[in-house]
């Protein structure tokens, strides 16, 4: 086709993916006759940051659909400044593939028409579930995805006392922060015995529980919801262990692919329910193309076909789509699933296979968490990060990496992530040139840190347990000798329950105090030094010594102060 | 040679290669006898905090020489932690390679003796050097490496009015800030005509010029220095343009890799001046490793030798030699000339080839200049960077990165270096990936607008032009049009002099208003929009429209209010 023929390029939906690709692909093509069409006024508007606003970090709503320079992206803007047309409050009804054209109705005057395209953009996003369970049409009970329901809950806020999320992904985890900011009594009901299921394991889950009870959410995991009470309105929230009085519930189970117009078509959806798209983003008519929420990505790792919905990539794809019907042949090459979310004081961060998704594709992956400050420990205003990566076993490539702290995460996400695009292994991860100056990093990044643990453990060198492990351990009621090596001062100011002093200064010396029939699990602040006293009681002919991964800073379960 | 035999190891120099050296190896080997010597009582101490120790960061030195935990890391330590012998105050004066011992002083009682070894570790560091100027022996004018010097200066601060620095590199700048902390007036004098000259171009060095004097700091740039001026104590620096009170010098201007004991010993040198080493980090002689500042390393992507002495690179280094000691054979794969700075609320980083670098290997590089928040746009507290980024025209290889401003910068340069060790090119760079929320990034990062930008350029869509370009063509009484496309209360707050406004949003129903003849330039605060209007003045026929690279967030020079 040629890209500077008058064509006419319809594209369906006009948030992240479809203004993306009509944006850039009017600058690539002066003439092309360009049409977004959406059912909603609100076009081209930021959901991720209405957490924060209904946490009130705006005055205003419509800030979620300004550009930096304060510009409102409303029609008259893409009209004048991108250089296309925005048919908004315009429901996209079906899709004649035959007659390359889609029906639409106008909701103002209930009109119907037919646009005529050369290519159709698919970019319908998603659609949040909503639980099939008694009382979820009451008052008050509303999922969080578009500007309307953002307003709706903030007015509801402002007269509520309390709240249950229902819920906790990433959404539900923003929103719950945001709830306490606003000062309401916050309860997060989770089918799962974890926040974040999809996105993190369970121990690192831990670390987020811990803080969402420390910030007051009242934390209820595996206790699915029965049904919502009220009359009219919402009052409350029913599970099998209790009710829980609510002037407002918060939907937030996840989300689908929007794919009826599509399903109705006979384009092909794939296996995760998603529209079927190959590498240039085009679904099985060569005319339509689909990206964002509504399609279905390859994981760049297992070769996979996942449904990740977000914002980042319905960006990069859209972009994808436009230089594809610019007559460029790019590929999408794929996610890693990587993901960043803000809870209360910590950051948390993901990206690639778990150990469990690793297994699944026959890999043997070996994990380990370990814990260090954020930049150099000199540096004021450092914070601990614990981190978790995994590697495949016999060839040592990178899987993964599991990021939890108050400290920065972001950056050790990303550079994972870029190291997975290009396959790197543990040990090229260890040495990857990385910017150090104290204000930044330590000498040697909390990710060498980490990277270098696991290639001790892949090496045979250090033996150790995660937090989860040893608390099965000790619930089992082994014996087990917990060996604190920290000093007393530290000792004095928190401790793990049960566990055995002895300084790793003077151990050395004290080798003969302890048990050599038991297992030994040494550990500190962060297991630096658990990992050196593991060696130095191995050197010393001792056996069974497997230290505590990430030690005290990454113990999600009770500690002694 | 087997790892658990009772072998004899000696490391000259105990600061941060010999001791990650001389750490790890007994890590690995329980039994090898390990002996780090070093001529200072001062051994494994932090070099880079001990700027922030000037501005008054903490509150004892010793602070610099601790762990985590606040062990002091003296000889005890390593006997009892870390399971070695540190021999302090003991300088190492020649090696017998025949005999495979090290002549030693203790500098107490200056008794000598010789250390056998089976295998010998050079970590003998760099040396800072000093200009060989009338003065340079004067009390008061000293550089910053060691402890002792940080102390005499602290000491001279507390009574010193004004301080000159001769030298604009790293420590020179960290040292600017701190001493400016301390309420000193500071000049700086640089031979060259911008700061940071092996780490940045002048373009991205005036962004930096301009922190500098906005923070009061007397910038003198292409001022070399002639003399300085005193009776016993420095009173004045003396240069070509001026005369500087100073009771305080501090001498930046670089450092020299300490190689007299190897030289001596016959030991090859590379073409840097320092050791000589192969990729496990052995010396001509295979009984002799080098590693960190005073050994050589290798330019990941120039396949350059390069001297590049840093902290960073000193403790991985280390930790190959001691793996190499070991038995394991691991190659030390190079650098990429990463590096981070902090200056006053400036932060800086870099890593890879820049412009020039590339031409000399042969390569066509093309960069281009950004900028962009760091994180969303409309999360509170996102500050902007500039980011420049170079790319071979041919292979469309990613070849290096700088990264200026007030936001997060250290991120944007970690994940260009693990780019550009796997080999990335600017394609792959732009779809990584990268997890997002507002809290941490834009839906499309930073470095992947800085990547689409280039791309753009790459492909011959966007045409564009460095602010120093457009200033020099302004300089030389080009007649050109600077075109600011923002919004009127945008040009209210701050104008490029000279500029013309005409927003974004009438542009197309103006072009009428617009000369054919001329050069075009438009630009916005980052030239996200300039680069649009460049698009749409080219779509509309006009042949001579550049925009201007990173726009007003960008511009180093004067600016109207
Ligand atoms: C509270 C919240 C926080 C989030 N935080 C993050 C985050 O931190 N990071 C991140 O990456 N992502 C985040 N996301 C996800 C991100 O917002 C979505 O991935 C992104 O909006 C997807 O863009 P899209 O264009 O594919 O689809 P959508 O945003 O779903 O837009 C689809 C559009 O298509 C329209 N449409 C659908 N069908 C029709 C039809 N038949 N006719 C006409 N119009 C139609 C809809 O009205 C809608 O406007 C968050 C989302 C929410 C709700
Ligand atoms: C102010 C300042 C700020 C810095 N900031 C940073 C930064 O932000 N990031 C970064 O990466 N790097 C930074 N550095 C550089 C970093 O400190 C060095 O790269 C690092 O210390 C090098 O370690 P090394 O072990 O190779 O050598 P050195 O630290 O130079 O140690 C060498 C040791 O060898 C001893 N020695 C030498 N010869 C003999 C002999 N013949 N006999 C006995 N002993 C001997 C010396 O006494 C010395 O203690 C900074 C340096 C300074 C001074
Ligand atoms: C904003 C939106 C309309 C897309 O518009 P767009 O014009 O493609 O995007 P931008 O304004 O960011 O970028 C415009 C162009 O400027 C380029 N650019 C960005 N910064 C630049 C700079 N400093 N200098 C030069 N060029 C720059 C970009 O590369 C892009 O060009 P390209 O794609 O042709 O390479 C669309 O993404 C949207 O509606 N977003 C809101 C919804 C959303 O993203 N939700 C999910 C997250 S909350
Ligand atoms: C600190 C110094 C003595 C090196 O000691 P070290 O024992 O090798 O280093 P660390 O204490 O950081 O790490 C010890 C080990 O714990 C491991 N480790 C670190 N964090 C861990 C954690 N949370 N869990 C498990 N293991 C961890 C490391 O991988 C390392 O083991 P390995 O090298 O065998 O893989 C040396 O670097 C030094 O003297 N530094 C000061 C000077 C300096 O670095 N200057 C430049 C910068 S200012
Ligand atoms: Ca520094
Ligand atoms: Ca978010």
């Amino acid at each position: 086709m040629n890209p500077s023929s008058c064509r006419r390029i319809v594209v369906i939906g006009g948030v992240a993916a479809g203004m993306k690709t009509a944006c850039r692909l009017r600058r690539l093509d002066a003439t092309a006759e360009i049409t977004v069409i959406d059912r909603s006024r609100d076009i081209s508007y930021g959901a991720c940051p209405l957490p924060y606003y209904i946490a009130g970090l705006y005055d205003d709503l419509s800030e979620v659909r300004r550009t930096p320079a304060g510009a409102l992206r409303d029609e008259g803007f893409f009209a004048n400044i991108k250089g296309f047309t925005a048919l908004t409050g315009c429901e996209a009804l079906r899709i004649d593939r035959d007659q390359h054209q889609v029906w639409l109705r106008r909701l103002d005057d209930g009109s119907e028409q037919a646009l005529a395209y050369d290519q159709l953009v698919l970019a319908t996003g998603n659609e949040p579930l909503v639980p099939p369970l008694p009382g979820n049409d009451l008052d008050g009970v509303l999922p969080l995805k578009t500007m309307e329901q953002a307003a709706r809950i903030d007015k509801l806020v402002a007269t509520a006392h309390s709240a249950v999320i229902v819920g906790g992904g990433l959404i539900g985890l923003e929103m719950a922060e945001a709830l306490r900011l606003r000062g309401l009594q916050v309860t997060l009901l989770e089918m799962k015995d974890q926040v974040l299921a999809t996105a993190l394991d369970f121990g690192m889950a831990s670390l987020v529980h811990r803080e969402l009870r420390a910030k007051g959410v009242n934390l209820r995991l595996a206790e699915p919801v029965r049904r919502f009470e009220g009359q009219g309105r919402v009052e409350a929230v029913i599970t099998d262990q209790g009710r829980y009085p609510a002037d407002l519930v918060l939907i937030a189970i996840g989300v689908r692919p929007a794919v009826q117009l599509a399903r109705a078509a006979g384009l092909e959806l794939g296996p995760t329910g998603a529209i079927a798209v190959n590498e240039q983003m085009q679904t099985s008519d060569p005319a339509i193309y689909a990206a964002g929420d509504c399609a279905e990505a390859t994981d760049r790792l297992s070769g996979k076909k996942v449904y990740v919905p977000l914002g980042s990539t319905a960006n990069k794809q859209g972009r994808v789509v436009a230089n594809n019907l610019a007559g460029q042949t790019e590929a999408f090459a794929g996610i890693l699933g990587s993901l960043a979310v803000k809870v209360f004081d910590l950051n948390i961060g993901r990206t690639g296979l778990s150990a469990e998704d690793a297994q699944l594709i026959g890999l043997e992956p070996v994990s380990l968490v370990t814990a260090s400050p954020d930049i150099a420990h000199l540096y004021p205003g450092n914070k601990p990060i614990v981190i978790k990566l995994t590697a495949d076993r016999a060839s040592r490539r990178l899987l993964g990496a599991q990021v939890v702290g108050s400290g920065v995460v972001d950056k050790r996400v990303d550079v994972v992530a870029t190291a997975l695009t290009f396959g790197a292994t543990i040990d090229q991860l260890a040495n990857i040139d990385l910017c150090y100056a104290p204000p930044y990093a330590g000498a040697m990044d909390a990710l060498h840190q980490a990277a270098n643990a696991l290639r001790n453990k892949l090496d045979g060198l250090a033996d150790s347990l995660s937090a989860a492990a040893v608390q099965e351990k000790l619930a089992s009621g082994e014996e087990l000798l917990l060996l604190d090596v920290r000093s007393p001062a530290e000792y004095d100011e928190v401790r793990l329950p049960g566990a055995t002093l002895l300084p790793l200064g003077v151990l050395r010396h004290k080798l003969a105090e302890l048990p050599q029939d038991r297992l030994i699990v040494p550990f500190c602040k962060v297991s630096l030094r658990g990992f050196e006293a593991q060696l130095i009681l191995q050197q010393a002919g001792f056996t069974n010594v497997r230290y505590l991964e990430g030690g005290i800073a990454a113990w999600p379960y009770e500690l002694e102060r």
